[in-house]
């Protein structure tokens, strides 16, 4: 009926047609929603900014490619289908020698550096 | 110092020695905890009930395989790198015509038929 709004249709998420369509490091874009979360894909390369989130864990799982997730008692080496949860308060680095391609999930509007003053803009594709 | 108790060393959940080590379906095992959510690999062959989850979004990412998700308004297709987030209330039944493997996401102690009646319990490795 005209000016019904209609509801898009239901459709997977293919991963790597979302990591397709932008060749940035480090900015996080959203493509899904879930529980009140951001599911994100991002590209990164290079060393991020030791930082840590009081109040939300952080789950990366890696793609494609290799990080390392340094952590102050140690460092933990995340490959292709491999994940890693930093707990909530634990300070961390991650840093890529070569770009790596990584799903991330955080509560809507976490701050990547922990902090909105230097965090990336909330992207949505 | 004897008697202190020890953190196990930081490390990168691998998803595919999770999955190597149980082939039984629908029957998810929790490898990592993310703000209070499971995060689950299982392994899936057939038809799963018609279900739904009156206060959590159900989050399906296909490792391995392929899945149908059938929808009373229409079915997603979901193949290795791609993600479908059911909404909260939505009835779905999931389906895989051969063996796939799959990373789910639910609140801790979430029931996996809606029904804490009928519902697998709770695996962790």
């Amino acid at each position: 009926m005209a000016g019904m709004p209609t509801e898009p249709p239901r459709q997977a998420v293919n991963l790597a047609a979302m990591l397709s369509q932008f060749d940035d490091h480090w900015s996080p874009r959203t493509v899904a929603e879930f529980n009140g979360h951001d599911v994100m894909v991002v590209k990164v390369e290079g060393e991020f900014v030791w930082h840590h989130h009081d109040d939300t864990d952080d789950f990366f799982l890696v793609l494609n490619g290799r990080i390392t997730i340094r952590l102050h008692d140690g460092d933990v080496s995340l490959g292709p289908g491999e994940l890693f949860v930093v707990p909530a308060g634990v300070e961390h680095q991650p840093v890529a020698a070569e770009e790596a391609e990584l799903l991330l999930i955080e509560p809507r509007g976490t701050p990547n550096t922990g902090d909105v003053a230097t965090a990336a803009e909330r992207i949505i594709i």
